[in-house]
């Protein structure tokens, strides 16, 4: 049986489908979802307190109109979604404390690859490496997606790779500026960060059981919004962009170059995925700190390994494969 | 403030320790908890009820005897660790699902490492690569322990090996024939499985969060317990032992033995521990049968890598590096 959210997701794609004038007929709306004209009518009225705009022109039928801002929940994402793998399924939050928190107890219990986990804030957004991910309100997106590739623990930092091939596409499409990458997974512009990945899995020690790619994206942050000590290393896209992006656009973009890269690594393996990769990747050739565990490593950036770790090469000579670490780079 | 089960544990370790004739007064107990002589009553009697015989002798005081069969719980397991760092937490439950699943949820809401988990029956226990773990109540040790070394996950299967050579120590000390190791981690006595190893890990792309190393063995199962399609393949240590030994025994030499095995890795790193393991492990030069995701290799084992892979020389000529399978070998 279809559940209640389920039918709203079909009427919104009938009123965005349309007919002449965009306007479809309650009469039309009741045959195609097998439901009373009442039935309809009270679909119509639990769409509009989500936010969607939607006319009731009287003998006439519905019409959704566009407003000033495209409603952000779990009902706009999944009846814009074009995907067939990532977002079939989504869980979407006001608030949680960690997407990935919420998706890795998800994937604990079973959740089928491609679920995503949404969320307006996070009250405890994490970050690489035991660090917090900035989360406020209604201005940004902050989002999990589980993923079950049969391949080998060491293997998932390939997945790192791919989510920021997938970010850098999506932003590009929404900024002026190209993106670049910060080795392994940092979205810039201009040399400013709009994104961040936490890659996080779960594993026997010879077995992936599932990843969750966490995936935080400054979309219409203002430098209000942030915390002093980040305001001169973070941007937002809407900086780039001008004017404020739709989070939802952004969204349903971004989960479909997921979808289009997994497909890839899931046929071809991981050099296509680094080989876009390097195209947004900009420090082959300068000066670049490393901090790992212990350790700091300056040199010339010789670009990355097949495995995508980092190879610096050291005023002593040797060159260094770096596996794990935070990057700086200087012009 | 002392818990109650931390004063428990106290009275158990001063009745342990006892005075002449392994006595000791009420006053005693009272002074050297800093409890009333009431207080101290109220506890003997909370622990005859877990099953510990005290007797109390007029105007003398209280005498731990010795039982049949040792309680196995929570108390019972903590008075009688001497560990400092696996075990300073125990989780003891008579039911679980499983222990790895609960030791995950320990792991990811923070417990720091050398807590362990144990069950005296589980519900779902899980073997390696999905397969369950047969765990009936009363008889065997079913536990899980956390750890959170700072490794990369691709290292994460060291701890398979520390995991099989600390049961295989401890399994060493409770029979008559000495166990022997199949790799990765199974351990046999006479070529039976006692005990599996469940090593289940979370992590970030390039940093492990925590470890969770799961360990099932077969203590005083008899054949009865078995459904029929292991009972050729599975035995138990009192098999061998000609006896029932003692869950509590087997358990604190079992934590013993992973906390002098860890220590050992943390400092010195991987090859003492695969040192050790290699002196389990008798199917060198052997005929084997390796299954691994979508092929069987067969051919004579050449042993194991320093990273723990296994080494097949097949009989077309070339040696296979294994790092995740299934391997059965013949006489």
């Amino acid at each position: 049986m279809a559940t209640r959210d389920d039918l709203e997701v079909k009427i919104l794609k009938l009123l965005n489908a349309g007919g002449g004038q965009g306007l479809i007929s309650g009469g039309d709306l009741s045959a195609h979802l097998g439901i009373s004209r009442t039935a309809v009518w009270k679909h119509i009225r639990a769409l509009r307190a989500l936010g969607f705009l939607i006319e009731a022109i009287p003998s006439r039928g519905y019409r959704l109109k566009k407003g000033r801002k495209d409603p952000f929940n779990e009902v706009s994402i999944l009846s814009a979604m074009g995907t067939d793998l990532i977002g079939r399924r989504v869980y979407f939050y006001d608030s949680v404390p960690s997407t990935n928190t919420r998706a890795f107890e998800l994937g604990r219990t079973g959740e089928p690859e491609g679920a995503v986990v949404i969320a307006d804030s996070q009250t405890m957004g994490k970050g690489r490496l035991g660090r917090s991910w900035i989360s406020p309100p209604g201005v940004n997106l902050y989002t999990s997606v589980i993923l079950r590739p049969d391949i080998l623990p060491q293997n998932a930092h390939n997945l790192t790779f791919l989510s920021a091939v997938a970010v850098a596409e999506a932003v590009s499409g929404f900024c002026r500026k190209r993106p670049t990458l910060k080795w392994p997974n940092d979205v810039l512009i201009a040399g400013r960060k709009v994104s961040g990945i936490l890659l996080e899995l779960a594993s026997e020690a010879d077995k992936v059981n599932f990843v969750v790619a966490g995936i935080g994206v400054n979309i219409n942050t203002r430098p209000g919004h942030l915390p002093p000590e980040i305001r001169d290393t973070a941007a937002s896209i809407m900086d780039s962009s001008g004017s404020p992006v739709s989070r939802l656009r952004f969204a349903v973009n971004l989960y479909s170059k997921i979808e289009k890269w997994y497909k890839i690594y899931l046929r071809h393996g991981f050099p296509p995925v680094l080989q876009a990769w390097k195209g947004f990747f900009d420090m082959e050739g300068r000066t670049v700190s490393v901090h790992t565990i212990g350790r700091t490593i300056q040199g010339r950036c010789m670009g990355v390994d097949s495995d995508g770790s980092l190879l610096v090469k050291t005023a002593s000579g040797p060159v260094q494969r770096i596996i794990s670490g935070d990057m700086s780079g200087h012009r």
